[in-house]
């Protein structure tokens, strides 16, 4: 009985120091990670940052005079927290300019004209001057291309009007599936000789908005290139209700957009020099430039101000993290991905070490949680930190894809994150007119900030 | 060994036959709970419900003509469901009538003045006709009265000042925190002899919007009571920083509010009867009125037609309950919760057996979870479901409050939870002006549906 007790009174003991440890470094977490998220919620400047973004700046797309005073903006403000070192990275970047308003309207009958809400696609060839009227033929998505075949494509507008399912809770999925239309279906639809294509926007609402975005002619020759245009969900539902009453629609389109040459652009890159890791590299970022139709508050402007926040929020609680953390306000994101691989290509020739790159590239909503890619080992590491995040109501700890910016970076050992917002509202505004700073709260907002501010603080403390 | 086996191989058999069968059940609830979050986001009428109430209708305060349409208008489409019972209960609601638009200016010197939004808050007296000119003095709260006393309050207008705590990441908890002040400010505040009082916005944000509320005189005689008005939290800074500079200010406000006797209105309650237990019910419900200044579509006209849309859903995909399951959109819970009494009464009265009740009155933002007030065992059961719910990013099971409406019914046994979406935005337009349809977005009214429709599906086939 004696020596039993003394056995577990040792154990007992044992115990104490090892909770007692485990408490306080907890504790500690816990109070660090409410010192990040209290200093976001009320001394925060990311909202402001992205007020000026917005409002003073507007619209940035690559190759911009926005653009370019993006650059300046952000840099000196990253100068202004009193990091240590900011810098621009040089990158030659696409420049393509949408012109003068497009305009398009389809006609049933000769004389009974609607007109229809669209705009270019992004990197899309003007229509001739004069515009193009052809009739239009009606697509569920780039897969039936092939069944109706060159006879009933040729010399025809080719309508894609896929919609995104509205029963995917990840709207990201609902967008992966079916954006191939915008991106690759003006290339494809020319192998069947259609003369231009309208794409359905890619928004889960019905609405009178045009949503823009990237596509790609691949290595298609010039003379072959056929226009591309965007058209409203409303628009979408109204010519196809129309097609269906009535086969015989002719459409008309008119878009003046050009490709100019490349232009220098930037990376704008700030950090904070670790204390006793200096050479480990932690990357946050976001895409410094946007479509031009709105103010790109939400894409991207958000993940860049979340990501400077980041900093900011260090320098304000007396944070000095132990590894370098660097923000990267990556150029070119929309039409090119210039600015994430010149970003990878300068790492990797001066044969940097970084752990961690996260990436907040998915609107200013309210956090939910991050995605990985990573080992299981690394992964596990992660969601060990999964419960100091409850309070915030940060709950989704998955692995899954993190960001275009960061993708070039991936190698072996290294942890790529992207920061999570709830996606409901997302495509209601994503390269759309009405992507505006009024449509982001300011809540949350720093609560996406906060929320990326807490992992690094938790990867730079334990590693991986 | 031989024996062993065998013992082992039962065993292995007793697993697989136990495993399956759970497999199936769960499986089963898996696949009826996707078909409810499918069809109300594919299908539902919530969303078309709520833009009738908001665009058509408008603000239902208690009393108005609004609320009697409101009434007519829900009991007509719960009607065209074809659920099996729609009825109206009848109930005394008081009326109170904002009349003419309030004006309110402050003086830093004669003639020296800038006006400011305000509001009168529910249930306040008017001034007198030509308005209340008095010097101004700021408090923090109610809690700071008694430390200035009758001296330095008598014959003043108190401007309660305190602001809602952004650092809660909950943003009903920074209300609870600081809405005495519109609640019970004018009857504290005329005890050391003011005259009127002036309230911040109950806003996490800074902006133009003053936010009405309830507040009550308790049994203070008509001649003693003195007006309240809410000022928007841009003018309550603005007013605040004047009075640093200078603390002899002069406010002046006018409102011709008024106080009508009761009227009768009506809850709107529709049920499907049970299959084999009609004589258990469950509730589902949200408030009908709503205040005057909006249009009501967060509060609570997302809650009544969600609510609305559990039914619908049933019957969309084929569900019978065994239980009665009803929907209650009860009348009158801004301004003096007559209709969630008068449910709870009538239920009473007529024995009836209620096994859960649950409430949506926190807006039509995404839904996060639900909290619960009900035993530990109950919660415990509740908590089993939970992993159900992950594809549709619900995560959030705790015990809380759960609604005013349905707090009348408590009683031991009964189950009540409350529907929690995300609570960042609510605020922003909490009684306000701002209170509008474009605030609401499709997708996240009808997920908080799809999940009140499944935690009621779970609870209606297993019970407590």
């Amino acid at each position: 009985m004696k020596n039993n007790y003394k056995v577990n009174s040792k154990l007992a003991l044992f115990f104490v120091i090892a909770f007692s440890y485990v408490g306080l470094s907890q504790n500690s977490d816990e109070e660090q990670i409410k010192k990040l998220y209290d200093t976001a919620l009320t001394e925060g400047s990311g909202y402001d940052w992205l007020n000026y973004l917005s409002n003073q700046i507007g619209g940035r797309l690559s190759g911009s005079i926005q653009a370019q005073q993006a650059v300046d903006y952000t840099k000196a403000q990253l100068d202004s927290l009193g990091v240590d070192k900011v810098w621009l990275q040089p990158v030659m970047v696409p420049k393509w300019v949408r012109g003068t308003p497009e305009f398009a309207y389809f006609e049933t009958n000769p004389g009974a004209t609607t007109n229809v809400a669209i705009c270019a696609i992004g990197g899309s060839v003007p229509t001739p001057p004069r515009g193009i009227k052809a009739n239009i033929i009606e697509v569920e998505g780039i897969e039936q291309l092939s069944s109706l075949g060159k006879d009933k494509i040729q010399g025809k507008i080719v309508f894609f009007n896929k919609p995104m399912d509205a029963t995917q809770i990840n709207t990201f999925t609902a967008y992966s599936n079916c954006v191939d239309q915008r991106y690759a279906g003006a290339l494809e639809a020319s192998e069947y000789g259609a003369v231009g294509v309208i794409v359905r926007s890619m928004n889960l609402r019905l609405d009178d908005y045009p949503h823009t975005g990237s596509m790609s002619y691949g290595e298609q020759a010039g003379s072959e290139r056929i226009p591309a245009a965007a058209i409203s969900t409303n628009a979408a539902e109204l010519l196809s209700t129309s097609l269906k009453l009535n086969p015989d629609i002719n459409f008309y389109f008119k878009q003046n957009c050009k490709q100019f040459d490349d232009v220098e652009s930037y990376n704008v890159i700030g950090e904070i020099k670790g204390t006793t890791k200096p050479e480990e590299v932690i990357v946050v970022g976001g895409h410094l430039d946007s479509w031009d139709l709105g103010d790109g508050s939400h894409d991207d402007g958000a993940g860049c101000v979340q990501s400077m926040e980041v900093l900011n929020l260090f320098k304000k609680i007396g944070y000095k993290p132990k590894r370098t953390v660097r923000v990267v306000l990556f150029m070119n994101e929309e039409n090119g991905l210039r600015g994430g691989n010149k970003y990878a290509e300068f790492a990797n020739a001066k044969n940097e070490k970084h752990i961690f790159a996260i990436e907040s590239d998915s609107g200013g909503f309210s956090p939910r949680g991050f995605t990985f890619e990573s080992s299981d080992k690394d992964f596990e590491k992660v969601l060990e930190w999964k419960n100091l995040f409850k309070p915030y109501l940060v709950h989704y700890f998955e692995k899954g894809f993190s960001g275009a910016d960061i993708g070039p970076l991936k190698k072996d050992g290294l942890v790529l994150a992207g920061l999570r917002p709830d996606s409901q509202r997302y495509f209601d505004h994503h390269h759309a007119e009405n992507d505006t700073f009024e449509h982001v709260n300011k809540r949350e907002l720093q609560l996406g900030a906060a929320s990326m501010a807490s992992l690094i603080y938790l990867i730079d403390k334990y590693g991986f």
